[in-house]
């Protein structure tokens, strides 16, 4: 049986994801896309040998459709969201699951009153081999309690359109979730330093590099560099620091040559590069999760819980102070055990 | 539309295969298996929902199959493959192409005679991101001529079935289609070194390890060590020494980990670890190309091609001397493009 | 000609000084000690052909010694350099070179007042290759401003002598002079973050691990942390990253082994062995720079700036608040050029 | 007390060991130097404080002078080496130790007679730490016996005063020394392949790369690439290939940097870069050896079976036949017990 997928918002991240869907993903296959550029999203639809539906809402509640990927514009999420929920139907949604913490609550209370989730949101960090790895050797126990974290999320470089709050918004949320996730605990306080000298390659509305200081529950401080403006590459680090050793990502490489007095590896020019494989597997296992009824991908609370995160990291940001974390209990639908890594 | 798959042959390899197709390959379902064990065959069919034929000729002329995966025991290869040609289906065989060297031209004729290609030999190397990139850094010119090339092919171990000749036959093999590809030209001399010193991790009727020097047309020198009871792991190296500097494969790593005065990666325990990768999406591009009617992958001529190269190894190592690797003239059929990397 | 030294305190860096000076340094020899161990330091006076002095003033102002290292109890330190001062000998003094920063001042006023230098500082870290390296390839300007920098100062455990305190003062202070050398610039404000989860492998009087965060006059931000019973070895890190690219220290390795499924290289076991060349290095350079009467190392005010610096470090650590750096203005003597590095 | 070396001939290596011994190696000096270029020689002496003798021999007898370093014309070593055992003067003299074999044994034959060793060969990868700890991991057992070795000899470009023979004599005789040294075991064939398929950066009177391959008394079988117009830097492997494992030199490394996509680390221009302090250290432990009258370094008859090798080596390479690798038996003195490493 193929997974009949109804798509809403064929931006970049859209089209990425049909194309994912229809070209490596195994059981399913788009059937239906919305957008509101109608009629490019029609001529698409075409293309690629799906059904149009001008009404969103309409493509949720159609009978053709088993589950929807939202990928429309970050203000819609919410509703898009809430109507599946509504529909019954699984729904994978990118990154930001809601504009306000507020409304990531909605959607869990929406989940907790039925009482099943529904939702996925789309950070894919949990699916990459490295992260997975660490994940499995820190919960053999050998290396003992993790103590510190650092952290790097480089960009090659970006726009005029992506600001200083973006940095917190849609860079360091992928650290936030990621580590929740390897630690199995939350953050409880959060502190963002602007320094003084930036690069030179920012503009006037992005303050660059930032770092960004938090701290969990049992007391674990991770420091996270946030530079978007890097020149020379996708450059991810993670290293966790151990009471018996370090453990950390390495970037995958593939070969090295010898030249010119220098003995080199690639780094990656993006994400697509460097996670290209993570969100295919993302995907994969969405797909076969909802087949099977259970879906074990970051759940409508992670979602939530990396909106009052970075919340705090922008509070604590335009104040220069530390800020604690504050969220809602957690409702019992979301004790529920994990996917096992690897 | 789905591609409907036959497998003759379920045992390790071909169960392999059905899982990948079924669960990880986009737009084809393993629709019929074949096998001569019928009870166990029987049972396998129904868990996965496939057609059970008693006669592999049958399911090879079904209408309801689209193509053919042969995963069954080596000295059926050529058969069954040659049934697939008459039938003008397109085929997946693992290797050997043939048992023999005869076998694998009679393939090629039968393909000439037909004027296409149907056949693509289980060559997954060339599916490697890491062979890939070499290919293409090579290919752009900026690294000069190859000169040299230095090879390792080590498994952790072996079983007692394992013997001198598979050294060659089942194992160089791999490094004798890569590098051909990688090359895009043909072995010229054979010699094997079977040093007095042997590790004692080998049993009686196993000559381990090995040392193969193959030479090109155009003078390429290759020097490849088969050690297939290392004990450390499993390790593929290839470092290409060209006139401008050296390029060689990694070990694609995810995580390192600093413990006990040792800063170490993880060196992979069999080739599935290793290549996974090449396997799924040597698969997934060969269903791709029976689709699009235009397949890309290793062909019945480098099947055959490979079986000369490692024929004239066996003679080298038996006779201690160095020997020429005599090859039919190359039909036209056979100089169609490759696949472009990346 | 032989530069005769003189070395007072002969605990297990005295000796080691001493051993470098006779076995390994050109050009030199330990030709008179001085220790409050009287009867040990007579025995091996002996033992090594040098004159013992039961007063180190008399070492110090005896005509038959041309230059001397001081390796004695902390406290005394002050008071023995400005004795070489007063004798206008150059001294070699091992961190720190007073207690308090007051103590530093006295030496630095006692050099201005004679218009010369005299006193030279053993932070050794400028004298490692790594640090060297770095340094040249900032200075040649292709890597842009540096923006941030990451440190680890790993130890693989420290006895319970070792209390809170010298977290700061014995071991981030290297880091301190390093990385005030390295960017030729003060630090600003320092902050210590002492995470409430520790290390089990620590013991009362030491909170382990530490973060220390300092800041320069231009605005690099620096992230140091300080980990003394980490342990799996000595594992000095020290990332710069600057406009276009990172740069950072390696663990110089030997060799690399693959066995049992890792590919390893070893981390040193501690200092001595991570940093053995660059001692050697040190002493060597002083001693050619005493017999040029031209020294270029770690002066009087860097020793006093590193003081200042481990002070604010304390403070801040003590309040748990961010603390500003405050230092007398630099007399000219100390604006002489540093030695070039490579 | 210092060490009065006087050394013949001031050649580029000759001043390198008077710079050497002069300013970095402790307890010795040069105090007489001679060379056919009379006027050169006179100045150079006047310059470093060092008697000129006109005469070698002179030199070698002088009651001043305490042990002798070989720096002249290859031709010439023989007959200064046998005039210093002679004369029982220790001597340090660069390879080669005699132009053929013969001469060699000529010297070996006199210390015999003598019953001393008296001559050290400049065979410096002894002293380097990378050899050093893999020799002393072998010597574990950790790893099993060795089965085989894959070198590399690497350098960026030679001039047109280097032709083929030199790749052996003066470029594979250094593995030649170094592989027996760790292996504790002779060379008994020798082949040499010259690929038809040279680099376009050579000239008319090399062939470039060679492969040569090596065996031992046990067995092993080692690989040699010489390629000296490698273009990319100096670079020297060594991998030993054990029962358990694999060991292999590192090239040691000081810094890294991420810059334009790439991960890189330097590779060395030179051997001087490369070894510089295996030159420092093979100078340092001989003055030391001398003056407690117990020399631990490569012995004449080391020099003696580089000789007989590397003309087996050329052989070789003239017929393109493998050939046996013939000696002398071995006198009794040169069975005294090496260097421990490390």
């Amino acid at each position: 049986m193929e997974l009949k997928i109804g798509i809403i918002g064929i931006g970049a991240m859209g089209r990425d994801h049909v194309e994912r869907i229809n070209e490596r993903v195994n059981g399913a296959v788009v059937a239906a896309i919305s957008d509101i550029n109608k009629d490019t999203a029609i001529a698409y639809a075409e293309e690629i040998g799906a059904t149009f539906f001008e009404n969103a809402e309409d493509l949720i509640s159609s009978e053709d459709i088993d589950a929807v990927v939202v990928t429309s514009w970050d203000p819609t999420h919410e509703d898009y969201v809430l109507e599946c929920i509504k529909n019954n139907k699984y729904v994978f949604c990118e990154k930001p699951l809601a504009i306000e913490a507020s409304g990531c609550l909605n959607i869990v209370h929406a989940e907790t009153e039925k009482n099943k989730k529904f939702v996925q949101v789309g950070f894919m960090r949990r699916y990459d081999r490295g992260y997975e790895e660490i994940k499995h050797e820190l919960q053999t126990g050998t290396l003992g309690e993790t103590l510190l974290i650092h952290c790097t999320h480089r960009n090659e470089m970006v726009d005029e359109g992506y600001d200083t709050p973006m940095a917190v918004e849609n860079t360091a949320v992928h650290e936030v979730d990621a580590l929740r996730w390897l630690l199995e605990e939350d953050f409880v306080t959060a502190e963002v330093r602007l320094p003084k000298k930036q690069t030179t390659k920012t503009h006037a509305k992005l303050h660059d590099p930032q770092l960004i200081l938090l701290e969990t529950e049992s007391g674990v401080i991770i420091d996270l560099e946030v530079f978007v403006n890097c020149q020379f590459g996708y450059d991810i680090n993670c290293k966790v620091v151990c009471e018996q050793g370090e453990i950390g990502l390495t970037n995958p490489t593939y070969y090295s040559i010898k030249t010119e007095r220098k003995d080199s590896t690639r780094v990656p020019s993006d994400w697509k590069e460097r996670f290209i494989a993570a969100y295919d597997r993302e995907l994969q296992i969405w797909v076969d999760g909802v087949k099977n009824d259970n879906i074990t991908g970051p759940s409508a609370w992670d979602g939530y819980m990396a909106s009052v995160t970075t919340s705090a990291c922008s509070e604590a940001r335009d104040t220069g102070e530390r800020k604690d974390i504050k969220f809602e209990p957690k409702p019992g639908l979301y004790n529920q055990k994990l996917r096992e890594t690897i």
